[in-house]
């Protein structure tokens, strides 16, 4: 008795955690796109826009594919904590710049459990592998690139860095651990951690994918 | 018997009444897009795409997160007001101008129906209020969104006027009044009327949302 | 049952011909992606998804409306050509130039195939003929629209050449044909000819629609 009071605990403080998680990269998703929209002179609604779509846009794309309802529909959070990340914005604007490697943490960690929430998710749906690891990837990257068609430029993520490619490899860790763990959270937390861990790595030495030549004229 | 008639018949009245308000802000909602994509040199197809997609591009990703088949693809009405809108532009180019106060009141009506409509379905299919309130103003303002990506723009609902918001505030106000009206019908036209007035007061007295200041250098 | 046999070899046949030949078209529309993209300077990531979605996108669309999967979530092959894509760009870039009648070929019998996949798929879940000539055109023209805005372009098919407009005159002459032709492969492969016809004709003959004009100042 005491034994399943304690385990039932455990899973409540996991999902717990999860939910948390979830929420900071929530708000440091909506930092970006709020911050990106703050340097095109959008107005508050369309802040407010923009970061949620950074925020639940991938998600949404995922959800719509594997033809669920969409996440934050069931759940106001997504909207308040974009919300706070409106006021947030306003608030320290002048210092946000001194955060930048707050947010990078923030945001780093936020992608990594966004990859593998796409993932749960995806194979909950009974697709196969390779399909959860793209969905876990567009609920990664793809707000991003709809937060860069909103404010007219092309997404960063096609010319910059490494960000998706680090969903992709979290996802081929996820795969081949889970051939070997049979502790689905522990699998979970290793593919996590090797999207964070490819994603500092590739911007502390500033690693990034070739480039495609264009053709000669 | 003839008061059942005669409700049948105010029924009637009501459908039809909706409809014909809601072919109206189909036509201005089309009306905008194709003077924006004449602007922008698009040949005859583009012009009519880019007027479709201002009219039916809000409610297609509401009826896409509500599982709902796509309004348009059960009734030809849209395609044939959006190109019957084609039709009125190509004739009448040069005297569009001096109709922009009466496009602006269609538009306005239409934008207060789509909201309504939005509202109504999203209830229909037991959501909270609040998604309900974002599917109204998904329904009257994502269309813009749209065109505006197409003619490759900054959406203008993101840096001028109030438009989305008058959306926001015709939800509100529907909840509020639905808490003490049992009529749905008049809840609907407080609504609606909310939408019309929100809009025109912000327009008349040019009042618009703060802007989001960038961050120092 | 020889003939039994033998028309389920015939059957055999005609599916292995049209996987081919949707192939071949994923891998031209998938070519025409990345060299847009390798003009504005993608990463190899870039690139693929540019790629991917133009041969993708439009069927992706189409099924989200149609409440199907996705097609691609449920064949891999489609992300292993435009792999093979990417790669063969990477491989010629050279030559590319030089191969760019071949391109418009195999792109031109992609457009006519996509059109009959999006007309049959629509058919089959018992929509409206003109709801199917929507799809068709959709499925055939709406990647490129995807592909344009990832590149921070007006789609060209808003502004040049008669492209998607072969799609709907493919419908239109699917639609027709199946009044007087029973064999429903042979409408396919009318229609196709006829949406393969009429582009070749408008690019031989440089045939545009006429372009909507901006309005006096």
């Amino acid at each position: 008795m005491m034994l399943t009071e304690w385990l039932t605990n455990i899973q409540f403080n996991q999902e717990l955690f999860t939910e948390v998680i979830e929420y900071i990269g929530t708000f440091a998703f909506a930092i970006s796109g709020i911050r990106l929209a703050a340097g095109k002179d959008f107005d508050l609604f369309g802040a407010y826009v923009v970061g949620l779509v950074t925020a639940i846009g991938g998600g949404t794309i995922r959800d719509l594919c594997l033809d669920l309802t969409p996440f934050w529909m069931l759940n106001a959070s997504y909207l308040i904590w974009t919300a706070t990340a409106l006021l947030f914005v306003i608030l320290f604007r002048k210092h946000l710049i001194r955060l930048n490697n707050t947010f990078f943490i923030f945001d780093t960690i936020g992608l990594a459990l966004f990859t593998v929430v796409g993932i749960e998710k995806t194979l909950d749906c009974n697709y196969a592998f390779w399909v959860a690891i793209i969905m876990g990837t567009i609920t990664g990257a793809a707000g991003g690139i709809i937060r860069d068609i909103f404010i007219n430029q092309i997404p960063l993520i096609f010319r910059k860095e490494i960000y998706a490619i680090a969903c992709i490899i979290g996802g081929i860790i996820y795969y081949i651990s889970s051939k070997f763990i049979d502790d689905v959270t522990l699998v979970q937390i290793i593919s996590a951690l090797s999207v964070i861990l490819t994603r500092v790595i590739a911007v502390k030495y500033k690693i990034g994918l070739p480039h495609i030549k264009g053709e000669p004229n």
